[in-house]
């Protein structure tokens, strides 16, 4: 790699940096304002605004990549090494999930964690967000793309019984109360997020058999 | 670096990450079934294997980056690459956490987002949560290792302000209801994941910057 090239490039990559993380603390004081001030006008710059973020975050990532590209005999073994760091972070925080749900269970006392009337759906919630943590392990272990591309769309049946949880619980037929109510939107937030990053593992390891992100191979 | 040593380090992270993996959907798999049928000991163990999952991530992150070291002349703005991608995924992370609030402040149509009750307590962790962002702001661009472990401390009274959030919504005053409820319980939730990704920003700038975790410095 030239090394100019090499210090050019992350000069820019900070400044990239420089320039996005200003954007994400105001869209977060915006959201707080408009949350304390009932702005609505407001709220809705903000959910406007973040397509902004995440190209920032695209154009860094891309230029990342070229960054290490640049450095062309080490490029495939570099980015298995990125994909591994990713990779090796995602599945601490979904470690960390599966833990906050075993939290809300051991914390419970005597009773149960979820009321009669939620059981049937989070046995399914459970069974299809186990089945993708599965189906990431084995797109890790095979590098099967076709599987990890499939995770998406286990994802969208996954957000269907989400929309489901909370539609019980704000039903007029809700009797368990506040604190059952709390508790189980969170036991659902922990679900989806579980699922969210199997599909992120997946798409790290596409990255890294491929290059390129399955968005892009999509298209 | 000696191309059997680089080959050797990544058939070893590969088989680091096969072994994790099936550890962390065996974590999601035992915490379902602990929530849907009560098995508090089962719960109790999820819990206490999440430091091993942890611990797993801490060796395939050192492996990696002693494979980046091999790597000796590109060494630091190899880390520069790999901190500029870390920082702009959770950039992006933080800006869809701004969303969410926006979105449930969108949502409400005509009243408001959060309950008089609970307004001067959201003020206040509306305020500290800004205030971690503003910080991460300036330890991004001035790369300060002092005020990035400041947002350590700070994350600790953001997380007391967390705990009073939940005691004010299961207390007897509650008078707001149940959607009420679940609305701020997820939003604090998009709040203290706000702070959280500060903290780990500020950590991937010291990573950046030393070569070395915050923890590892405290030591």
């Amino acid at each position: 790699m030239r090394r100019e090239t090499l210090d050019d490039n992350l000069t820019q990559l900070q400044s990239m940096l420089d320039e996005m993380a200003p954007l994400v603390a105001a869209a977060f004081r915006n959201a707080s304002t408009a949350l304390l001030e009932d702005r609505h006008r407001l709220a809705e710059q903000v959910v406007a605004r973040d397509p902004i973020i995440d190209g920032h975050r695209a154009a860094i990532e891309l230029l990342a990549v070229e960054t290490m590209n640049l450095h062309q005999p080490v490029v495939a073994p570099l980015r298995s090494v990125v994909t591994a760091l990713r990779c090796a972070q995602a599945l601490e925080r979904m470690g960390d999930l599966a833990r906050h749900i075993a939290e809300a269970v051991a914390r419970t006392g005597d009773g149960s964690a979820i009321p009669p009337e939620a059981h049937a759906l989070f046995t399914e919630y459970g069974a299809r967000v186990a089945a993708m943590g599965d189906k990431a392990v084995t797109v890790l272990r095979t590098r099967n793309v076709v599987l990890a591309c499939e995770l998406e769309t286990d994802d969208d049946a996954v957000d269907e019984v989400h929309r489901q949880v909370f539609e019980l619980m704000f039903g007029a037929d809700w009797t368990a109360g506040v604190p059952a109510a709390v508790d189980l939107a969170l036991l659902a937030r922990f679900h989806e997020r579980f699922a969210d990053h199997t599909v992120h593992l997946a798409s790290h390891v596409v990255y890294a058999v491929t290059g390129s992100t399955p968005e892009e191979i999509a298209l």
